[in-house]
């Protein structure tokens, strides 16, 4: 494996893939700017903006690649020239938009384009193609969603090196330390174990865990805190992890801890609930009955998860209203929470991977609440 | 000032400019995502992706914030509170796009959108408000591209420190070293300057300077090389430097230094050039012709610069083509460069500040070639 990428003929059968599913779709093609999907089909990090860089692929001959010829050899790292695509560079002064059209075979034509495709070139597009693109998730949907081996085995490592890093925290977990100084390890951590960076870092005590989106703060932790942990990264070649448990500086009171339990039937439900053919929204749903039938269900207040790969965030999203039925192959994360505004929260979330006849969790932590010494001579 | 931004009353007039040029645009307002321009009009710093939060800025009434619940949180440390901003929060399940046109006053409605805005937002909001927005970049750009005097203050801090950086570069390129060896120092001292964080860093020794989009690798640096040393990030609250300077270990090859001085005076006619009323692209013919007389046009691959402040790279842009006329207050590039596949490259770059009769340099390191001994005992 080239760094950074899969072998080459994994791109080569994705991009036959991607224009099968267009051509499906009634499209002439599609048009891929810089971002996930990108890497996904070539495998190249660009991060260009304001210069047009497409990956311009017809439902119905071959790929062209539209780019700055200042920004040709960064092509090098990418699959490109091993794939022996065709490349069209192009000069300020010159209307790349028009080399799209051309790629395209011209004429007026359905395109698709990335969902990350800014309006600087899609508005411009739209002018030069004569028509408004849609956007190419539903095309490239199930081959994004559905993971093959390389993939799950990437998601695999990724997960194993957070949940190393879980199972560090709670020596980071000391009464009078901040937020920022735990994230500030975690951080260490997370590339320690063999990420190539850090994603995102939550570190949530006593009333910041019952803000799902907290980061962090300076706010020290003291005994009788529960402090969500949220933490994940890029794992070369670029699979993300994601994990969170939830910690408790000494033991919980009797309710925390009551609720808590509530919360991990919820998650335990909805891996339990994933197999293929089930619903995205019935996994949702799992976990929310749990919650609903002990009276928590308004402190649930986000959906159950979302799909990861090469995005944190990605299709399939695990909520209310996506029928969507599950397939072997995808992958996603399974993370219920409760939350007290004012008070406290809690969430538990593994990825896992839909099997044959299940679920696989990358992550394998213990989900029960990782009660940590409130401080020195605590009996916690 | 808060820390991040400006005072709430910067903002307040840049969403009143705002909303009076989009009048003038005919449009019934302004739809603008996270990116430059909603840092630029609120000051926020919001990154969310696939959850639509939006500044919605009608040209004739109150400006609404659309965000996600989960995000409110982070709407904090905006200027929204302080400015009293009406924020219309949504969850997973509800049409933010349908709480834009609300908050646009319904209707079938024109509205300019801002260029970071992707397609995945774009297009279902086309569909909702019943017509393809336009860019916002031309409703914003006068705005943006003329510096208030907080930012041209911004601009000096972040360019007094690039230039430390630039000082102290001479003690990092010792032969041996790798440009990854370099740039890592560099990463050190920008940041140790006083820079948020490290927005890019080009070390481009020997053949590599011939690519101006190279940025770093293992090629160690040897005598006789020329080094080519393009750096920048931002400066809170997050202004950009960009500043090259190009480096010559040991004394450079009397062709090298003929050519190397012809790009210095190229340079300066550029900068030369610069005051109210001359157009973008006179100021890059300004550099061009220098060249084109010693016979160096082809040399001379890319634009002459680029408008810099949140953004690295934003209007106005320095090129041919580019009529537009000069005013006091814009910000951008002069850097013109010379390059020789294979062989070596050169480029100087300063950022300057148009003012009423002239240009401001905020970036005062001396244009000539440095010279850094090229071994123990180089008598260079």
């Amino acid at each position: 494996m080239t760094a950074g990428r899969f072998p080459t003929d994994v791109y080569a059968r994705r991009l036959s893939a991607a224009a099968v599913a267009a051509a499906d779709a009634g499209l002439a093609g599609l048009v891929i700017t810089p971002g996930y999907d990108l890497r996904y089909l070539i495998g190249s990090r660009a991060q260009t903006f304001e210069r047009l860089t497409a990956l311009v692929l017809p439902a119905d001959g071959d790929p062209t690649i539209v780019v700055p010829r200042l920004e040709l050899a960064a092509l090098k790292e990418s699959a490109v020239p091993e794939l022996g695509l065709a490349v069209r560079d192009w000069v300020d002064g010159d209307n790349p938009y028009a080399l799209v059209l051309e790629a395209l075979g011209g004429g007026t034509v359905k395109t698709a384009v990335t969902d990350s495709m800014p309006a600087l070139h899609l508005l411009p597009l739209a002018d030069v193609l004569g028509t408004v693109p849609v956007l190419a998730t539903d095309v490239l949907r199930r081959l994004r969603m559905i993971k093959d081996s390389a993939e799950v085995d990437a998601l695999r490592k990724a997960g194993a090196a957070i949940d190393r890093v879980h199972a560090r925290v709670p020596d980071f977990l000391v009464p009078g330390r901040t937020e920022a100084d735990v994230a500030a390890d975690i951080a260490e951590a997370i590339v320690a174990e063999g990420h190539s960076e850090v994603a995102f870092i939550i570190v949530g005590s006593g009333p910041h865990g019952a803000d799902p989106h907290h980061e962090c703060s300076d706010r020290e932790l003291r005994a009788g805190d529960l402090v969500v942990v949220d933490i994940g990264g890029p794992y070369e070649p670029g699979y993300n992890s994601d994990s969170t448990r939830t910690y408790s500086i000494g033991e919980p009171a009797p309710e925390v801890a009551r609720r808590y339990a509530v919360l991990q039937r919820a998650q335990q439900a909805a891996v339990a609930a994933v197999r293929p053919g089930v619903t995205a929204e019935q996994v949702d749903a799992a976990a929310r009955d749990v919650l609903a039938a002990e009276g928590l269900a308004d402190a649930f207040v986000h959906r159950t998860g979302h799909g990861i790969g090469l995005s944190v965030h990605e299709e399939p999203y695990i909520v209310a209203g996506n029928s969507l039925p599950l397939e072997a192959g995808m992958a996603f994360s399974v993370e219920p929470g409760i939350y007290f505004p004012g008070e406290w929260g809690a969430r538990i979330e593994d990825i896992v991977v839909v099997t044959d006849d299940g679920a696989e969790p990358v992550n394998t932590r213990p989900h029960e609440l990782v009660v940590v010494p409130a401080g020195p001579g605590a009996t916690a």
